[in-house]
């Protein structure tokens, strides 16, 4: 059973625009020594699967400053002040970076950006019969270029790693077991009296080692 | 055509343990003007599909400090310094982790944990017919349970939420493509040529709307 650890102290870093970083110090419930973490606060952020009544997906490409690098993903951005709700976030997000407005907007999949230095959450909305309706509206320093893909192309271009942004590809997970008929709704498979063992009990070293390195 | 953007200056702010944090000044190819950007940088990191000869698969339950929650897992790490192949720190992290060591230790993915803010790469790494071999080395911080899974179950995990650490949810996703067939060599499905039209065209106003909100 793990123990949750008890936060002596946080200090705050700085606000670097799109998340402000902490310092805290925390004691181990295991060991009672204490140890600093740093942490990443930041609104949650939504992702879109945009699908045309042709069952294509809308992917947007941009350039993207943490990897210099131009990336193919699907639509998406932070919840605004004053949103609450990830499936209003995912609609206007889609319409300002893409144009395109559709029906049956809906929540898919959640998951946690990071849960070892970042507090926040990621949610995928998936939106049907989407048509371009709209003119695109970029924020200041957004550069995206708009591109129609066959949906069943999605898995392919995962696999590829042609689309390679972890929060979309994750996203593109949640999408593939919702097209397989997995909700996030289904019962916890992991039953709650489930409980593996604390240590493995190592089998004799002369077993050991095979196929390292 | 997405065209990358002039990096003017690039200030650091700081050394977080697993993360340093710069400020770069850049200019935006499309208007010209300046905009600053926060990246991180860090070492590059690893997770680890592992399997037993049964075909069940190895997870970990750990205390996570960025969600103050406790996450199911796969197996995983940051690259040590020397380190050069995620193949060899998959199979240092999983014998550290887990107590586990098995054979055929292959890529079978790669993405980025998220290219609007971070530089680093997270790798995939399959390995077959593990076995409990070893003592448990935990790192300082640490505090880990070990839990098998039929390997079947994980599609059920993620969909439910019971799995929602989005590196895993997209490791995951490359292990179920593999299972299908679909490896990361696959051709690229993106033609060369393929092109996206720059901007949609609204049709008529009367068609907007429907459905937002």
């Amino acid at each position: 059973m793990i123990r949750p650890w008890t936060r002596l102290q946080s200090i705050p870093l700085g606000d670097f625009k799109v998340f402000r970083l902490r310092k805290d110090l925390k004691r181990s419930p295991r060991t009672g020594r204490t140890h600093e973490f740093y942490v990443m606060d930041s609104v949650d952020w939504v992702n879109v699967v945009a699908l045309t009544p042709d069952r294509q997906v809308v992917l947007v490409e941009q350039y993207r400053h943490g990897t210099d690098s131009v990336e193919l993903e699907i639509p998406g951005g932070l919840m605004d002040p004053g949103e609450t709700d990830p499936v209003q976030t995912a609609v206007r997000e889609l319409r300002e970076e893409t144009g395109y407005t559709g029906v049956r907007a809906r929540l898919i999949g959640e998951v946690l950006p990071n849960p070892a230095i970042q507090s926040n959450r990621t949610y995928t909305v998936l939106v049907e019969d989407c048509r371009c309706t709209h003119p695109v509206q970029f924020d200041q320093g957004e550069d995206i270029v708009t591109r129609l893909m066959p949906m069943d192309e999605l898995p392919r271009l995962v696999a590829s790693g042609r689309i390679r942004h972890c929060v979309v590809v994750a996203a593109l997970y949640h999408f593939d077991l919702w097209q397989r008929g997995l909700k996030p709704t289904a019962a916890d498979p992991v039953r709650s009296d489930a409980q593996g063992p604390d240590r493995c009990t190592p089998t004799s070293s002369s077993e050991g080692g095979f196929g390292e390195g």
